[in-house]
Order: C-alpha cells, then structure tokens, then sequence
C-alpha cells in the first residue's frame, strides 16, 4: 500500500487557492499509483483561521471545496483536515476534524479530542472536542486518525495536560497505520521534541505511524513542515524538507531504511526567519522591502534575511546618520550592502534633527538632553522609512530584537517602525549566533560588526551598557521569566545572578508591555513570543517578590 | 439576616492593596451589623488577570492573601471570588473559584462551570470547570453560588450555549438564596440584558437573587459594576451605581420595594469612557494627558471625557495647524478650550513639514501629491506629541473613532500615536450622539465643530467623503459584519444597501488589519471590539461572496 504525503502552504482563509493545490497534488499521487494521500491539519482553510470561523458563510464555503475534493477521489483514499459544523446547539458550532474520503465518498469524520489553549492556541473559542477514536478500514487495514494535539499527550515532558490519551485510547483498536495530520508551529529546536514524541508514539502503538505538518508562515507562526514517518520501533524512517513545500511517499509493505537525521538548529532558525519573511509578501503580493541600516549587528542580520527571502534587488537599505553616527558604521554599512549587493541609499537626518530642537525650543529649553532627544532622531528616521514605502511601495522592516523588546530598549513609533518585526523573537544572544552562522562559509557582514560594542548611537559615545546589564544576563532572565515562567528566585539559582538584577529586570519587562503591544507583528520562533501566545496588562500592580 | 454587597475597584495583580480593600470592606460589614459580606469574582487578583496566573508565585501571593481574609472573618460569613490550584496533574492546573468562609474558617470553594471561551474571554487557557453545584448552610438558610457565567446560560438569548445550565442544576437543591459573583465587562446597553437574564434566573430558582459585579477599568475592559438584587419574583430591588465603588444591603428578611429602574445608554456609555481614562492613569500612578486638537469633533469630545477624567489642569491640548488646517478648525479649538478650561498650546507644523519635502524630494519628485504627503504632517503632529510626552509626562491620548479604524482612514505612527485610544470602540455616529449628548445643558463643545462635515485637512479642499461612504452607511456595515458577523447578503438585506458598497467596506475592515494591529490599547464598549476579543490574521486570502 502506497502513501503520498502532500506537505503544502496553504494561504489563510483562500478556499479556492488551497483547494486548488489539493487536487493538484491528488493528480500527482495518482500518477505516482499512490493508495493513500494524507493532507495536513485545518487544510482548506489554513491554520489557524481565527475569526474567520466566526462566520457562517466562511465555513459553508469550506464545505463546497470538500465537495470538490471528494469529487476527485476516484480510487483514492484521501485523508485531509478540515472544519466541519457541529450541529448540538448547545455546543461550541465547529469540530477541527478530519474528513476520510474514498471513490467520491465521504467514509466520515475524526474530530480533535485534545484542543489546545495555551501557548498560541486558542481551540476552545472556536471548536467544541471530540469524543471517540476509531480507525477506517482500507484494503484490509484498519488505520487510526489522530489531529496532531490528539498524539501530543502520550509523552510526560509535552507541553499540556488531558484526561485522555487518544493514543492509548487507539491503541485498543489495533491500527495498522497511524495517521496524524498537523498544523504544528516552530520554535527553535521543537523539531527534537517533535521527533521524541511520535517515536514513543509509534512504540506505544507499534505500528507505522506518519505525521503530515503544515508548511508556511501566516502572519507571526512559522510552520516548518518536517513532515515525517516511523516504523513500529518507532525509528525515523521520512523526514520531508523544512520551510519548504515537499512529499515522500510510505510504501507499507516494503522494508523501511533508518533516516540519517542531524540536528541542525541554527540553520533552521535562519530558515524559519527567511520564510516568515518570505510568505509574508508573498502572500500579501508584495515583493519589496527596505530597512533602515545603521552598522549594527540586528539590522545586518535582517538585511541578509531579507535579501535571501526576496533577493537583493528587492531590497532597499537606508543609512540616516545623524550627528551621533560613527563613520566606522557609515563604512560598515557599506560594504555590508556590497556584500550582498543590495542598494544603499544615504538620507542624513542632522538637519531635520536640528528643526525639530528648534521648533520645540520652548518644551526643551533649560532642560536636560534625555530620551526625548534620543526618540526624536529615531523617529524622523522611522518617518522617513515609512515616505518611501508610501510613495514607493516598500514595506519597512523593523530590526529589533527580542532582548530589547524585553527591555523596552527601542524606540515606538521610530526603530519600531514596520510591516514586519524579523527579529522580534530572537534574543541578542542568537542574533549574535546567526550573525556568525551567516559567516560560515565567507564573510558577508562585516565582522567588525559582529565585535563592536552594542550602540544606539543616539547620544555622545552611548553604549547600550549605559542603561542595560550584559545581554547575556539579560537572555538569562528573559529565558527564565519569559520562557520558562521561573520565579526570580528560581531564576537566580538556576543561572547564578545577583537576586536585584533579576527583580529589576523582570520590572523592566512588564514596563515595556505598552511598547510592545504597538509593536509590529513579530516571526515567531521562540516557546514564548511577545507577540502571539503571551497576555499581559500593561496596567498592573504584580510585584515578583 | 443582613448581607453587605461590596463592590470594588481592584488593581490588576496588586494582590495587597486589593485585600486591603476588602478587608476595609469587611470591617465596615461589620459596622453595619451584616451576616454576610460578598465580593466580585477574582477578587484578590482583579479580573482578568491574564498570564500573570502562569506564575506559581503568583498563585502562592494569592493564597496568603486569603489567608488574610480569612482571619478577619470573625462571626462574619464571607463570599469571594479567587483563584485556587488544581491538583490534578491532568487538567489545567487552576479553578476560577468562590471561597465561601466564615468565622475563620474556610467552609470551602464552590469553582466555576462554565468557562467562556468567546469574545474577550479565554479562561479554558488557564482554567479547568468546575464540576458539581452546591449549597452551603447559613443561619438556617441554604445559599447557592454561581460565578458570572455559570449564570448567563440560563436564557436563550445569552451569548454562548453549554451543555449544562448550573441553574437548572442549582435549583434542585432548593436554595433561600443565591449569590453571583461576576466580572462581567461594560459594552453599550449591555446592563439591560444582565437585567433580563438574572430577573429570569430568580425567577426559575424562586428566591431571592445578588449579583457583585467588579467595578473599574483595567487596560482595554472597562467593568461597570451596577451590582444589583432581585426578588423572587424577579424584580429588581437594588441597583448600586455604575463605574464607581459602592455597596449596598440587603435584608433577607424586610419586604423589598421595586427599584425605578431607567436607562440612560449615552450617559453610560460616556462614563464607561471616563472611567477607562481615569482608572488607566490612577492605576499607572499617571496624572496628565496631552491631546492633539484639529477643531474636529472626535478631538473635541477626547478631550472633554479627559477634563472629566483627569481635571482641565491636567490636560494640554495641542492645534498643529498646516497650510491645509482651515481657521475655522483653529477658532474652534481654542472656543473648545476655553470652555473646557484646558490649556491650548499653538505649535505650527508647517515649516517642518516642507523640510521633510526638501529632504525627501529626489523621492517625491516627479509623482503626485499622496497619502505619503499626508502621513508626514500627521506623522509630524504625531512625533510633536511624543516629544511632548517624553520631556513633560504628559501621556499621549489617541482620538481616532472606531469608524475610522475600521476603514484604516488614519495614519500607522501618525494620529494612531498615543499610550490610549480613547474613541477606538466608538462609531462616528456614537462620537456625534455623544458630543450632542455633552452639550445637553449647555454649549460645551462649539456647534460648528458637531455641524461641519468632517475632513482630515491633510490636503486641500480635503473630506472624508471624498474617499468613504457616508459614515452612516460604514458604520452600519460595521455593526453587520465586525459585531454581529453577518455575511455581505445578510448586511444588504438588514440595511437595504448596495452589495458592490458592502463588499467593498469589507474588504477594507480586512485590509486595514495591518494598521489596528499596531494601534494603542482602546477602552473596549461595544460588543466586538477591534483591540481585544477579536482575532483576524493580517495575511488572509478570504474574500467574502
């Protein structure tokens, strides 16, 4: 028996584009004699679709496309996630389901048992859960269905808790095959956890189990696809490609070869940067992008990332000095943008600067030189990046990352300005990483770069030092309260540091929430984004003691 | 028996300042000779406390806190709402629960059933339902607990539908008495249908009925207390006051008199607005606001609600007048001002704004005057703001209505700057129900700014109409599609209007998805606002049909 499992990208909530490109692939298995094609989670529409789901007309349009699916069904055995109505009106009026289909019949549905809500999931709001498992017969196989949640619960160390284990719970039923359609997001390394997961799941079932996972990025989620399959030892046996559509097919009945797998996080991280970057205009039919430069290591990194999702050409750099920028920047911006041949553009702001001190003599005089000041220079430099994606139809993207935002160490409505935050999920410490990874094989940003200080080069000899503990202390606490939801004191001990950095710190970070509530949609690749999947009031009075 | 019915103004988070209040309440129960003393729901943290209950630190704070209650409890009979661990490592780790005490003892929790998980709500995310209704025994007389939405299931027409009703359930136990403890959102005329669904509660549980509702504004959520009492045959008998601490009795044995009841929805709906100001500065320890004033209408009542919220003494207002600004507008603005009391600042921008158009000329040159010339004058007013904000303290108030956010008719970093967005939730025809409502008794706010058409003034000759339909039509489409999620036909239908017009309004709500996403924080007063409780991607294919 032969499996095709069709990793696709889907755009949210565009029925007919995805549909098309279902069929698309049905065609293709069928050339290939497949048995079975196994689509994703949420396949139709997309995941996650949010509100849409809120509307009747939506999903009564989800459920034409089905139709058009099963229609091209003939002799094919297809497995695909969709949304289908619940008709108890005193239930939640969805199930994230999974249709079975064979020879232009619709065999039935296997709704979600485990909806997830925490983290960025939010499954309650939408989807009522359901209740059984059950395997379909095929060919003589019975073949279980699971929605990627639905496994996640067999191993101690996932994430939530349930009642139920569906996997146990079909294991009664002695499957032949697993099937687990998912809509899984990245994060950095979540691929080894991934990985763990379905092996112990395979064990417990003994049987093949394969796992088919969305690809593309909508809006901040990076879907990394890794779709994969296992034998019933539980070793790895596919693993599709990351970041990019793919599909492998399962031969059921032939011995099955051990997968080489090597971690490889950093380039996956990099990866998942690019498509975030990438999906991002395309799926927006936009194409051109610029930031503004200034000689540090976050813009250059985001420079890189986005001549790689857009190519060069598409990408317009954009050096503002002001009387506070060092020539050395100047220089390494420069030869940053030969490097990757992207055109720089050279807008100095000094004399702008100056107009505004002069029109706001009377709130400034006799006062000392403050962040005003500072915010002001960011400022223009963000209005300036925002007149040339008006008149010029380049999106801005913004270059902080995720220690600053912690750190409330940027500026709103100046370096945070933008479509896209590339950085917004990676701490320094990484950005730092990358920037070397990028350097791998030869030097594309400079590396005096990579060595100089940290600067926001707003004020006279500034060092981010000034106002900031090392960013390794920072990435630390950031780690421990953000991440890992540590106490400070726990944080203290687990990392060694002085108890009133860390309550100073963790202070800081719940300061900054109005910040970062204005921010820009951020790529996320980290457990615990500021931008998706973590609620906070800005008006608060919790003091960690 | 004597009942005290306390309703407070918690601080989010601030667990020893919101148990000092309650235990000042509880000493005042006791002045007045009460049996029984109740509090809102969540009490002891404020509601809703979102991802600060993630914390086990914070879940330990919170339980010494009731400790504390507990013994000041002597011969007093306590009911409140806190958070409790769940020690069942196989569902979610926390109950939303009612501890109910007395005389220094715990006599146990009663935890909630119904979890909403619509609208603003996510508390699936954080906690596990209750299972079981229960009566705790008092002085002879049996008093059944709810908490806010166990209640709400009860009628037909309340938002969501469960499987269980806790009513129904409740009232096999033949309570004298029930109590709800609530925190249950302000949105405009929503205290009619809380009227209508607990007079229907009492009525089907046949005794006498009390609902404490949480009073205060936390972030985005204004809570209008208005907690009330009926008899049992479903007759309001108390209604405490709206958008203010207050507290009231009940004597379970004394004939109750029927309570006038009269609505007045406008005069609400500006106190919820008030409210929302007044509570985001106290509770941020903030005093002054500054306001961007153009002699239009929704700058004009922005700056009423902030003399009303904050003083006139602590409010500026600021005209930034261009070469489009007519003198008509600057006329107003200062009349406004005047009657208000509130300082005017002049800070023309002119000067600057035609440095910007030097500076960016090898861009602007040779293409026509558009929306990136207008962004940078509102761009510019935006930064004179923040420069304002930074350097004085004074906190930036947003003024674009939510008819204006839904059509993205407003500048990303330019009149969307501010750390509040006061009118985000409230339609341009609210805004003139409003700013006639303000001038009942008297001319507050000059006549030719509620009579003049409205107008940016970013270019010349410039009215909204020019690129809008009239805002009666948008806000209609917005109350069909963004509040009761109808589909375009529906909308044509309900409204008799044009389909192409509708479709159109729609897809610019969606377009304008980018902007919202990096607006300010907005007091949220109707029922779907933009800035909380709804969720749409930003990169989306759906097209409505």
């Amino acid at each position: 028996m032969l499996i095709y499992v069709a990793q696709l990208n889907p755009k949210i909530g565009d029925l007919s584009h995805n549909t098309d490109k279902i069929i698309s692939s049905i065609k293709k298995a069928k050339l290939e004699k497949a048995d079975i094609i196994v689509f994703a989670e949420a396949a139709i529409s997309g995941y996650p679709p949010e509100d849409l789901l809120l509307y009747d007309n939506f999903i009564n349009k989800m459920e034409n496309e089905l139709n058009r699916i099963i229609e091209e069904s003939k002799d094919l055995f297809i497995v695909i996630g969709t949304i289908r109505k619940n008709f108890n009106k005193n239930q939640k009026p969805l199930f994230n389901s999974v249709a079975v289909i064979y020879d232009k019949k619709l065999l039935g549905f296997k709704d979600k048992t485990l909806l997830p809500t925490y983290d960025v999931f939010e499954e309650r709001r939408y989807f009522e859960p359901g209740k059984d498992q059950k395997v379909f017969e095929y060919k003589g196989k019975k073949i279980g269905v699971l929605v990627c949640e639905d496994a996640w619960a067999h191993v101690n160390d996932a994430y939530a808790k349930y009642d139920i284990d569906p996997v146990v719970e079909l294991k009664k039923l002695k499957p032949d095959l697993m099937i687990n359609i998912a809509a899984s997001p990245y994060y950095y390394q979540k691929k080894d956890i991934r990985l763990n997961i379905f092996s112990e799941v395979a064990k417990t079932l003994n049987c093949q189990v394969i796992i088919n996972n969305q690809v593309g990025a909508n809006d901040q989620l990076v879907f990394d696809g890794h779709s994969m399959s296992f034998n019933n030892k539980g070793e790895l046996v596919n693993l599709a490609k990351g970041f990019v559509e793919d599909h492998f097919l399962v031969d059921l009945e032939k011995p099955l070869s051990i997968y080489d797998y090597k971690k490889d996080p950093l380039s996956e991280l990099y990866n998942a940067l690019v498509l975030g970057v990438k999906d991002y205009f395309r799926k927006l039919n936009l194409s051109k992008a610029c930031i503004g430069i200034s000689g540090g290591v976050d813009s250059a990194l985001v420079l890189c990332i986005a001549a790689d999702a857009l190519g060069p050409h598409n990408v317009l750099a954009i050096n503002m000095p002001s009387r506070y920028s060092s020539l050395s920047s100047l220089e390494d911006a420069h030869k940053l943008c030969d490097n990757l041949r992207v055109e720089l553009m050279d807008i100095p702001i000094d004399h702008l600067y100056q107009e505004y001190l002069n029109l706001l003599s009377p709130i400034l005089a006799g006062k000392a030189f403050d962040t005003t000041e500072e915010n002001l220079q960011a400022r223009i430099r963000g209005m300036i990046l925002m007149a040339i994606s008006n008149k010029l139809g380049y999106i801005v993207l913004s270059t902080g990352n995720k220690s600053e935002m912690a750190m409330g160490y940027v500026t709103l409505y100046g370096d945070m300005c933008g479509g896209l935050g590339v950085l917004i999920d990676v701490s320094k410490t990484l950005v730092y990483e990358l920037a070397k990874w990028v350097n791998g094989k030869k030097e594309i940003i400079p590396i005096s770069i990579i060595e100089k200080e940290p600067s926001a080069e707003l004020k006279a000899n500034q060092k981010d030092r000034d106002v900031l503990p090392p960013y390794v202390i920072v990435d630390k606490v950031l780690q421990g309260y953000v991440e890992d939801h540590l106490s400070a004191d726990e944080i203290v001990k687990k990392y060694n540091l002085e108890i009133e950095t860390v309550k100073e710190l963790i202070e800081r970070i719940h300061q900054a929430e109005y910040k970062r509530r204005q921010g820009p949609p951020g790529i996320r690749v980290s457990k615990t984004a500021f931008t998706k999947g973590r609620y906070f009031p800005i008006v608060q009075g919790w003091i960690e003691q």
